[in-house]
């Protein structure tokens, strides 16, 4: 088992030169750079490629964690809204989401098939951590997300186990995230390539927008890189050998994290969701029938107390709430917002991509790395670079 | 024309012995009761009951204005919800409000096919108080929202006109509100009865929820009272006579007005709109496919200016501004919201009966008022008085 | 441990002269009528009534597995709607269901923390069915509901494992269904009363719709039978007793799964699920702020190969296939499933009471049975026997 | 009064060179390749460019009719579907169509405070046509969609009147379609050029898929064409000049209008609906937060008639229709008009500009015609012609 993986060899977009957009990123260019959110990885890769043992191995998988904030969550819950952009797919407990407009769980990214037992590994967890859940207060509503790798691993194992949550959970950090095949993204593809794990952010004003994604999506000459068609460039390089697996029947998929500290209530969550999916747009994303793309955004300014102090405090808090200044200032902070959004997700793909190194699996299955160098030539013969 | 009817004759639900509910009622048992609110209708009743005449009579329509808060709504928009339950009518605007959170006119109810002169005359009337509007800013957007009166009413000839829409903002007043057929509510019908405006109030801690209802929908053997199957026991009480109006195809429809001085932000309205649905149910109400049936609603303490005094302060606003206490306080204010709202709704359609007059009109088509002695016999009979 | 209860001394509502609605019944009052339809339920009841001991006991849980059809659901997805009334609960993968309009296994109910074993259960017990899932094709997309059973039992220890969900999928049959606290239902409450699994069905043309409901809210006070406020009269029967389970933090829930072989599409679904919460209006219910209600509604008749047998066959039969004719007909067709709906959901709450049998569980919480003929009493009372 | 606006100087996109995507255009590269739509302008061009007089002009505006088929529309009516993408706009009736699943008008694009004036005049020129709408059945829908004209246009006018909607529909022809600045594209503008009206079609195996915008939004930095940044390097050119319209207050919106012979559902149509909007982002929009931006699709082969023959017939029918069979099928054909819907999107947002002459309006106020050579010069430099 290898619980970490290093990305030495590899370089972020922007390192590369690859600029998307017009506003600055964070420190860390990391869903990080929003104060309080910390990420960790667990990282499962075992045996080495060959045929499937369908339960068995080999194992390309993992799990991500994405603290909201440093904090109790169940205790001092976000701000949220769970946006489907197509629906093939699963982020657990979605609908509690959008009906109340809170997280109350840090956030879980994984495989598809590992989704029940990563979502009750959060029980394990939680249960340990606080004694009034399940006894006198309701137990906390796991939000575990997906995408499907099995191109590169053996699906029908679930190999993520309540330890590996346990652990991406306690060993999650601010600071730089490692991007690529790591964590839940370890077995996720993008447009042919290896992708997975790929974070980047804006800052708009006092506020910052980070977005990290699992991405797993996209027939290879979709890919666009600011604009350019890589993809169709890259056609025949290292083109993907024929496989078992149906290629229409196991396509596609992408999971978006949003974090804010801008004060969003979840309508307005919902909002910059939408501009996350322009994101996508960008980079050639086409939303394929049996894609799972969802966007799950929160602000970490705006918590909900489990336990309000005093009914009164509360009354009297809510009558000071005003709704949608964001939207309604002058000029609109919230088109920052919104752009802020669009140009961190489109970032946070390519960065799944130029950080993930070529990974095999399954019935030989590989995934190449998008290689740097040709992919800067494209550009520059573009006049991108 | 009539400009106002007395209802002299008829009693209230409640003024007739008939207690929905548990919770108690505003001064007024109306949506007036929610401090800033004011209601105006015009009636528009002309020529005899009698063939109609397509585009020319009788004329049974009207119009009803419904004042968010009693300052300029352009400049104070209200934190607002639409909430569809059934949609084979119109709303208009709707989708702004789903967008933006926010109402920025009155809101107008009217027969079906007088909604786009009505749209019209909001904006004549908005421009003649407001240089700016469609000069340096953008133009108000109508809120109108209709119920079929084509049972009794010349539809084709659209009678509602500006000066009529302009005469119910105008004469909007806080205080007493007249219900049955009158305003929007003219030509509708309740249960095959006469039907129309009814409004109702519940007083929740420091709060207030008011409900005003256009009601026009239901066959008469659905209705309950109370739970008690009224209309069952009525059928053979003066039936309507067969006529030429398709009625599988100029079926039903209700809107409910729902106002509160809570300060709820748009997606506790959403939640409060469904209550609405539920009180619908109570009073027999099936949601038959060619209803439409929606809730608007907004609360009058949640506002949000059109031109913010600074950026800055905006900013400092938003930072403090928490989501979702009333979900989470202890024991949960929003169920009691929850509950005034179920109770005023079913109360209000009530109303909208109890004080309905007969009225004849196209084709001799004729509804009758609900019979009220006979209805409190038969409430009698089930215990319930 | 028991793994089936018999309600040999109890009644349904019907049985008992309850007569809710007016359309007929089908042959077994249940979900069942509707052909294919197949239910099992595997119940878990351990430790006698006493002190909770968090994660071991008393145990007082179970599943229910609901069969669209008696096929291979995988091969031939129903049409199918998932549908939020309060969404302060879980249905695995709904948003899937949205997006494609289908449900592929079936449909299980349980306990609120068992929600991912019982997900995991459905892989293991699919996979050793199916040799090529997770292998040339995709992994099905599991349906899991679910209401918190934490009044009466342990659900740290999410106690069902993957044997029940098998037996219970295995188990299952048409014909009569066990109602009250069995499967899913063991450990529920309704109006404080004990509550859990009831099933009713309604004839409607050629077609019938069935209901099921899990039921697991309302405060006693609430209840309403036929209209007839019979929690108010019994508030004082056997009152519950104080408790360590804060009630605004554990409040309520249903699940109702709603079957019918009128060819309807997803649409077409969702319109019918919305008349479902009606009927549960009409039972008391609030759908209160920390209450999961859903509904999960299918065509058993609509159905979607998962491997098509011709690409020319699947463009002709799209190219024949016309849309909402049921909403079109004349007379609707459709408000009559509406009706139904509505009817077969209200008897199937009543139902869900009427059938259960006393239980007592954790900290000696005890639900007591609906006492019937104290029941029929009030009803006559109030003239409805 | 102009009624009509040759375009002759102008090329559209493609024969400029400019080649989106890779599926084939249909014959006429526009809507009107799906057989029977039907495409209708009048132009309203009143007063010389100069001070705005508000309520008199200069006049700026117009009005734009699309068939979805060439029959009678509210005999048959088609499967349809509207999606709000940011919903600071009207689509009226749209409440209507997703209830329902059709659209039972011609579909009709003007500037925003035309918009009850335009419905109004549907009934005006319906009500002439079928003597039973609003006598023994319902009256239709008007589906009125809108930008806001208001920087070239006076829009307190609301110049679109009556006869100008009948002419609009009655001169509506199929084959090639005028595109620019005329119908509801008047006064509109895109990226701070001259915008309007456009149109594209994609052919997927026997299915036309076919797209027309009324362009609207954007500032000139965000514009790409073919994913290159032609808006930044186009930053200076003509830059817009100061003016008294409050850029932030009346910023931006598109309709756009899909159609199709690929026989969808409304479930279906959403799903394409979504792949529009990715369209739009391919092209630099960002769904600013004034943009009132929606998608209005149907597919004019699943068509539901308002008198069904017979009942019997219609459940027969009903028993035979299947679901999502595109979706299904292999390869997915949904895939492929996802991608068509994309690609016509990208390229008729193109050719609103690229038709477009120069205009000017209310004080002074001018919208530059796109400089074609200078944007094909860009293109080149960028690798992309």
């Amino acid at each position: 088992m290898v619980m970490s993986v290093e990305n030495s060899s590899r370089k972020r977009a922007r390192e590369a030169g690859v600029i998307i957009g017009d506003l600055p990123s964070g420190k860390f260019n990391a869903i990080t750079d929003v104060a309080g959110v910390k990420v960790g990885h667990v990282t499962l890769i075992e045996g080495e490629a060959g045929p499937l043992q369908p339960g068995v191995g080999p194992v390309r998988t993992g799990v991500t964690a994405i603290w909201p904030h440093s904090g109790d969550v169940f205790q001092e819950k976000v701000a949220a809204w769970v946006q489907r952009l197509n629906g093939f797919g699963e982020v657990t407990n979605s609908e509690q989401v959008r009906e109340m407009g809170v997280i109350d769980t840090p956030i879980l990214l994984t495989g598809t098939t590992n989704v029940p037992r990563v979502a009750d590994a959060v029980y394990d967890w939680a249960f340990r951590r606080d004694a009034d859940m399940g006894v006198t207060t309701w137990a906390p509503s796991p939000i575990v997300a997906e995408c499907s790798d099995m191109y590169l691993s053996d699906v029908r194992g679930r190999h993520v186990r309540s330890e590996h949550v346990s652990a991406a959970l306690e060993n999650a950090t601010s600071g730089p995230v490692a991007e690529g095949g790591v964590g839940g993204g370890t077995g996720m593809s993008c447009f042919e390539f290896k992708g997975g794990i790929g974070t980047s952010s804006r800052v708009v004003s006092d506020f910052t927008v980070g977005v990290l994604v699992m991405s797993n999506f996209g027939r290879r000459e979709q890919m666009l890189i600011a604009g350019v068609p890589v993809g169709k460039e890259l056609k025949d390089w290292q083109p993907p050998a024929p496989t078992s697996v149906d290629p229409d029947r196991a396509d596609s998929s992408i999971i978006l994290v949003l974090a804010t500290d801008a004060p969003l209530d979840p309508r307005q969550l919902e909002r910059l969701s939408l501009r996350a999916g322009a994101g996508l747009a960008r980079t050639g994303g086409l939303l394929s029938t049996t894609s799972g793309d969802f966007v799950i955004a929160f602000s970490n300014t705006n918590r909900v107390p489990h336990y309000p102090t005093s009914p009164i405090l509360m009354q009297r808090i809510i009558a000071e709430a005003p709704v949608g200044d964001a939207t309604f200032s002058h000029p609109p902070l919230i088109n920052l917002l919104f752009k802020a959004t669009l140009e961190a997700t489109e970032e946070a793909i390519l960065n799944s991509m130029f950080a993930a190194e070529t990974l095999a699996g399954r019935d030989y299955n590989i995934r190449h790395a998008l290689p740097i160098e040709a992919t800067l030539a494209i550009l520059k013969k573009y006049g991108r670079l």
